[in-house]
């Protein structure tokens, strides 16, 4: 059950308003690795957790973090909206060619449909989806799929930094900066945490090793002309699995013949037989 | 510039036909982490990647690998509806109702659509989408993504195993199985290598640390009463970046107002002022 | 800023497991008008309200109760999918009609990709879209909006509720189909409120209605052969908005001339003109 | 069945080119409640109908009238795509910066895919979906869904019409405006009518009360802190249905326990049990 | 402009229900190459038309009949649902094994959503997608996407009627296939007709062709191992576009060199340079 | 099973950076007719093809070619955001209208997303979809499909073409532009060796005709008002096909009653019988 603070955990109030900021922030929210996917990939990930109260409880306390965040966001791009150019916009064109651009690059969805306002969608206008989250119900997978995130996360927040100069923004872009570096300190814990406990580095762990095909468990295939990927760590010496052997295969062949298909059914209505 | 082999790299005969296991394989060729995105995933990354010639190598080596996965896959599934029951429907339900469960539980689109053949499509029939892989420029955030994917896929593989009863499958199960097992050995691997190279397990390790709100980047946030969460690893000590010192705030509170946005301009048409 | 109290507003407990109820629910949890839906558009609205502070409470007041729902409902989905038929299926298949018919019935994400919990998707498998929801920065059109989605979704919980047997579940939708009942009373409350302070039914009431074309702000076309239409309300008499008198157009015809468009330009190659 | 003739209802051309409006119309067009949403929308709903002639017929009428609302709008749109600047554009942008701004601005697929037309596509490219649209197949359910989707619509012509400057655009949205308020006037007549027919405002009106939980049916629950949510004609006095009295629940507190998740069989390789 | 007939063009009324064929049918409303596609695709076609009357009516004219042929299988899925196992299913399923299969196959959305009606999505449920049909502007490119349209979709018609018994749907069928076979007849002449009046096959044939590479424009590249590509007629001979000679090139290699890109700039946050 | 050389086929090397043309080049990476869709639906049609070995071979040969162009995009588009402006954007662009163009005109996830890369997405940002894709298994289907495919592709990158000005981006397309040619030949090579060989130009060639209502096999319904589609080779004469005659109906008549759909049962909660 939620309860929910009218206050925002940190400020989120622009130097000025500014349109294109507004647009890209829209990546921060709804984009595949925004707020509102890290949000929703922790809830879910909570709720499908059998078992383990301790992980339970951290990833509720993350995910109620997270839907603050998208809050924060969503307000910010609000305000940066306010006086955006949106009357009468081919004479404002015409006399100033810095309004011109921002006219151009304008998000007309924040304007048209959300009256200024953010949307549930991301920097190129594509709504956000549930397609883009992971809950596998196996803990150590998904604490990579967190620690994936909160990696991609914190790199698009850099580079939106770097790209603006609104004083307001980039304060509130350093707590997410922040936020960000914490989770990925917290993933990293929880991942080495549960490789320990589990005594594998291998998703998932349970699985008898005995079922895969291990004579190739090990193996690298230089399937890309050149040898450079020889000089990796990957391709020689102890596994990081602490089992097998690194094997650089300098020259991979088939194993299987080439497949023939038996031809479909008449009711199919494949290509006939040729004759 | 790519090649081609008719053989296959590994075998990809099923025992018998089956169209339930038919559409269970399409998660592993079309889904969120099945051997397209991987596939796709990988050559994104490769052809974006901006120096460092040992990456850029192996990660060709592992996509054109992949693509050659999604062949497998795409055969065994061929394969797996030979002798589907298509034709005179109702007939065969009122018959047996063994078949009448599989006609019921079959994917259509393969039928219908496919002509007894694959999908780029996941089990549940949603078309493969461009929106599911990453390929940020960031080679260790990159990495993490990759390491991720093989834990997912490889517990995807590993579920689907133990539904089935079929030896042919699980032969190619056992392939992909291993094969996972290495990619993750592999990207565990190169996670480590970039870490130590770059000095620090945060991405990206080159932003500077003081243009974050440093004083709240260890902080672990206890929104979900309750506090099991206190337990981790991640909630005291020295931080897994070596830099801080993971401090556990029992009652967060907000530290900004609540938030009034100026009302929208006339032009907007928003919610007229009450009286 | 939001909590978390891990305590379910209501229970959420099946009497015995049932995965293809498990599937049903899905609907309510990711489907077009599920409880993410509502939380999310609920969220935006409230976090785009410019002014009218009483709306704004009353929006975070019910969002903060729909993420609730989604948590009721993800956890009784959980549980219904204990003890699914997820080993050596053909076998279990050949011996039990029934558990052959649960089995090609099954969702086979939910086990595949969740390991036997909810997903972000409603019962099709499609996942959830930031494109299902409204909010518009006009309180009058978006409470509209959730007035309809409050009685889809109360239509939906019926109709599920009819095609099951399960007390437990049962009891979890009487809580929602209750929920959704006071919230189609809040809607319709909020809407009258809103248009009669607004002194007007059409959205937005703020545009002047000299600007539309009013000699046909208050026609009904006869489109479709046959007249059944003119016996509604809305083809005769005083219109609702107090203002026009509705008039049905028997017969009508076009206004304007067919189009002839000029041709492309060269450059982009379109038909070339014929001979 | 279907006819047409060559005529536009109403004229659909612009003073002068201009390819930004060109962009902005395509939300009329294909976004989340432009006309190719309300046209299928009506469609749906009437070849869904059964039983009520007269409300089928009506809603074949305005099916009808709206797939002439896409046809002006394409029109329109291939209208101002006449004379883009769809050549060396690098030279172009050097010399003006309001022809820079137009070509940064464009939609380039209104070129490059379309040769200067229409997209079945809103404003940021999104492809028209059939997940926007409701048919239910209960008219008063779907009735508000269309009562909202108009009053989405005329919101957004509104917008436009306030962003431009084109008065022949503006004679189009002009028309369109006055159809939007029939259309309003239209479905909230036709929700009347059926509330009264009904007996209820709650959708459905037919399921029987007593299957609700009937003593949380009129609670709103204050979850957001702060208390001007109580001030709303939802929060005190008689329920709109006639039969509940709402109540103000302040401080609303779980009825249900913690719920604790059965740990997922073997075969599903959840997390394994800590020790 | 658009008119409407209640009665439809064929009669579409099944023998008897049958929820399975129900969900089929979806495919040819909804699907890729459903008649929701080709009547938004000839519409888009006919309302983007530059020039050349003839062309442009008669799209509109298949195009109209097209929305027809949504309307007749729309009704046809209305009817095939009636008595649909939608009340009570567990104790249904227990009692008659087929009609638990049914249930098992049913689409859950036809029911809880539509409330037994057709859904605006393919078999599997996918919504319909703008992303779907072609309108380029160019009518032979065009037309060949329209002769592909109708031969895909009699192809999946042909299927499906292969797969059911019911005598009422085959004979909706063997309309559908008999219009998919003129409209092949159609399109196939009129790529003809357009092919001769441009005096070229390639499309655009506007396009100076000595602005393609043109020293590669017949060469086939054997880039699969194996040379049974040679046998086709599109490997020897004078080419079908009468102007080069096909060229079947046995080993090709590549003619430029490995690309090296600069690394990206600080500010985006790249992989660092390695030492 | 595939191999990989780090060499291009063709150079990708613009002669200066354009984050304008990088846009572009998105719809011929990622677009419904990009290299994806031709590679992916080529190897798809390989993988599925039954029997017919110079076929599959020929796929297999055009597929792998494909993937290469992919990467020559990739590669180009990477080398047109070299430079891009990404830093401090706001006092760019008050210095330089030209550049405050290129600023809004850019794709922010080429930047913030790819650090500066290609994106598996078309020029709107619409992720690619396997939804494009056709794969049958009825080859004479499939390579309409394809000429289709081949058709709209060089339309496309003819349309770039005239869209800018760099040498070496025109290059490379020029390198397309003859490819698409070759392989527009190709396919319709390949369709006219089909038809030739199942004797028949519709597709199916297999389902007995019979079957079909062949009484309006041949008739062209004149269903738009006007009689200009008469004039066409499709409305008079011997059909294409060698079978029938075209029969042009002006005045189309429905043939079947005004459908009745019977009430919804009680469970559906539809709307209630009206008095």
């Amino acid at each position: 059950m939620f309860y929910h603070k009218k206050e925002l955990q940190f400020e989120a109030k622009p130097e000025k308003p500014n349109p294109l900021i507004a647009k890209y922030l829209q990546e921060l929210i709804g984009g595949q690795y925004g707020e509102m996917s890290v949000a929703m990939q922790y809830l879910f990930q909570g709720w499908s957790c059998r078992g383990e109260e301790k992980y339970k409880d951290m990833l509720m306390d993350v995910a109620t973090e997270e839907i603050g965040h998208v809050e924060m966001l969503a307000t910010m791009v609000a305000r940066l909206l306010d006086d955006a150019p949106v009357e009468d916009q081919e004479a404002a064109m015409a006399k100033d060619p810095t309004i011109a651009a921002v006219i151009a690059g304008m998000n007309p969805q924040q304007a048209i449909v959300a009256g200024l306002g953010p949307r549930p969608a991301d920097s190129m206008g594509n709504p956000w989806s549930g397609g883009y989250i992971v809950a596998s119900g196996n803990l150590l997978a998904d604490f990579r799929a967190n620690l994936n995130a909160e990696s991609q996360g914190r790199l698009q927040v850099a580079r939106i930094y770097e790209m603006i100069d609104d004083r307001g923004v980039k304060d509130l872009l350093s707590v997410l900066l922040a936020r960000d570096s914490y989770h990925q300190n917290l993933w990293a814990c929880a991942v080495k945490e549960l490789e320990e406990a589990e005594g594998s580095i291998l998703v998932p762990s349970t699985f008898p090793r005995d079922k895969e095909k291990l004579d190739i468990a090990y193996d690298f295939y230089n399937l890309s002309e050149g040898e450079d990927s020889k000089e990796g760590s990957w391709a020689k010496g102890k596994a990081l699995d602490g089992e097998g052997e690194y094997n650089y295969v300098s020259k991979p062949e088939p194993e299987a013949e080439a497949p023939k298909l038996k031809p479909a059914p008449q009711a199919m209505h494949g290509t006939p037989p040729m004759k």
